[in-house]
């Protein structure tokens, strides 16, 4: 089934509000095996809702709004719906008595305009809204499903799971499933090519690649009648990605990022990491902790922006600095050397870069970054250069960082399990 | 002027991303004068995408299309407006250059799909990308103005502030010209209500306010022939919101950030600041250091979310963590006090929380967060309740240790000057 999202409301098309909705209901959407082809968005305005309205019917079967559905003279979907319909409202005298038992308990009066809430279409199934007083609704007519839901996220969200998700379960009888694998040290356009072979045939399942600054994902789709059937398809396709991209594929859990897999893997080997941070000061250290679980191996984390925190904090010697300059190899390596030995830690990451827009030089341009890294025993640095402003240098430095510890402690961890074999 | 956005992408309508490019072209087309009634989001379908570049052709004068710029077969944008034009697209021998330079700099091999972002409509204006391979493009016909920008906010905003925005300006023979006042420690309803009386009369200037996490803002901006005249016509409105909003207005300047004045009052009173994070993790050093000249007065970040950093890194004594716990306003003022003994600085900042979603009890629940503060001698202390998930938390935590640092600075300041007078 065909489903289509129209947004309603004059605070998106001002950009004083991020849609949220639409990617909220989207996902939904997905995950209940709809196929959706288009989002519309438009404003409070009787004459354009009702325009992509009637141009969904045409080629959905699934209409969902969102918004519109609060008291005052703006809240026109209601009225929109019933009007492409050419149906005339009746007041739900339920929806009424709940709306005055609601404005009696909080001691404010009811004004005439809190009545549209509790106006309703013919044979239309009402949704509760626990959390605000406009109620959804869900319209069936010959050839489409309206759904109606307000606005606020907090209000239809839990409308959408606690009532619309069963009710389009019941509607239709095929699910989706899909997996997703991250993989590091990877560009899209490779992986891509890698896979065209897939692509090109593609129907069910699907492959499809998505980037990030340092990350490519693959997502692998499959729609049939069970979870189960959806699984059982998808796993050729994932034998051929995890073949393909063995070195690459750093998860194959949605839910994780290259922050919690080395989290994972240092707490997995009872190992502790601290962090010296030059340019990018605490941007990796703050992608740390926005894991929880952090504290179970996450020491300490030293901005070392200035030399003296450099000098002070990690025992980098002022006469190295003045020959090599703060942004050098010999300095990345005193830098995580220093790390090491003052916090105790097993691990470490040390970056000293150039972030930009000042101080790049012909020799050091900006977006030049040294990275480097410590694991049992092992120490490696390398160079990068990041293209774009300060905020993004600083970005792919951090990611970088975090990839280039990732790869180094598979590759210390994976030869030491083969020397013991 | 009437505009017109399309989004492309299908990982907007699998619900994978949040358009947040809708809500930024939005906003940015209300600055410019902009009119907009519609929205629309498409997945990567040429015959979609062609249906709805049509459909907008109409409708609409100006036409700005995200995404679908990559290098790979997905990337249709560019193909879909030459198609509903009828014209044929011919490679540009300079952006190909280019391209050929950055994979040889890079070290990488560049694809034959790369090519395709070397493919230039007619005439068309190439917009550099300095943040990506992809270059935006505007394709100016008789009726439309087509727009092409590449889908990552990091590669769009930059393309949009500094090439289209100018672009869009000189087409309109009146201009807008717009004044933001950023406020902290001030709620959005408030403000709104505060300014009710002008914004239920506003024509021209028009007032608008927006609400991110410890910040509001008052856009003002007046339409006129030119710049000139439509400062003056800000001139009464700018005096009403500067005495309404005196104690909470930090700047009046676009660009600048919380950091960023913070830092140019630190310079300016020869101050140097240290920071210690437990529950941010180096959140608010990163948001320091992302303004260029942090260097300045940013002498060290300590990121002391393990107990043993802050025994180590801050002098505080392991009987008070045990006593009092982490989180308490004791060791929120002894992290400070160590932190200015330990790093020299003359003004620093140390939050201790509890981020989630583990961790809370009954007595500090998930979001209680302490945050101390020190300048010349003045030390504060506050507690903190936070709402929402780990990242909200800390995002929260750090934005009002920020204004917390700003409004003690302003009245150690405010008062020595009247002492001094």
């Amino acid at each position: 089934m065909i489903a289509e999202i129209i947004t309603v409301g004059t605070e998106i098309l001002l950009g004083n509000i991020i849609n949220t909705n639409a990617a909220y209901l989207s996902r939904r959407c997905a995950d209940l095996g709809l196929v959706l082809y288009h989002q519309e968005t438009v404003g409070d305005n009787m004459d354009r809702l009702c325009e992509v309205i009637g141009q969904a019917m045409n080629r959905s079967d699934i209409i969902i709004l969102s918004g519109g559905l609060g008291p005052t003279e703006d809240d026109i979907t209601r009225d929109a719906v019933a009007k492409v319909l050419n149906e005339e409202m009746t007041i739900d005298t339920e929806i009424k008595k709940s709306l005055v038992d609601y404005f009696k308990s909080i001691n404010r009066d009811m004004t005439d305009s809190n009545l549209r809430q509790a106006m309703r279409l013919k044979d239309s199934i009402m949704l509760n809204n626990q959390n605000g007083t406009a109620p959804g609704m869900i319209v069936e007519r010959e050839n489409n499903v309206f759904i109606l839901l307000p606005g606020p996220p907090v209000e239809l969200e839990p409308m959408f799971e606690n009532e619309v998700a069963k009710y389009i379960k019941s509607r239709h009888n095929s699910i989706i499933f899909s997996k997703m694998f991250k993989l590091c040290n990877a560009s899209e356009s490779i992986v891509e090519e890698r896979l065209k072979d897939l692509i090109d045939v593609q129907k069910n399942p699907t492959i499809a690649t998505y980037a990030k600054v340092g990350e490519v994902s693959i997502r692998v789709s499959a729609y049939a009648e069970s979870e189960n059937i959806a699984k059982e398809l998808l796993i050729p396709v994932e034998n051929v990605i995890r073949k393909r991209f063995k070195a690459q594929i750093f998860t194959d859990n949605e839910a994780d990022t290259m922050e919690s897999v080395i989290i994972d893997i240092l707490r997995k080997h009872d190992k502790t990491l601290a962090l010296a941070e030059s340019c990018t000061g605490g941007m990796v250290a703050s992608s740390i902790v926005a894991c929880s679980g952090a504290s179970d191996v996450l020491i300490s984390g030293l901005v070392t922006y200035s030399n003296r925190a450099k000098i002070e904090l990690l025992g980098v010697k002022p006469e190295k600095l003045e020959k090599y300059g703060a942004v050098s190899e010999q300095i990345a390596v005193d830098m995580v050397e220093g790390l090491i030995r003052n916090t105790g830690a097993n691990c470490g990451i040390a970056i000293t870069g150039i972030a930009g827009p000042n101080g790049g030089t012909k020799e050091k341009p900006v977006g030049l970054v040294y990275i480097s890294s410590y694991y049992k025993g092992d120490l490696k640095v390398r160079k990068y250069s990041f293209k774009g402003d300060r905020n993004r240098v600083r970005l792919g430095a951090s990611k970088y960082a975090l990839t280039q510890l990732y790869l180094q402690i598979k590759d210390v961890e994976y030869n030491s399990c083969k020397a013991l074999q």
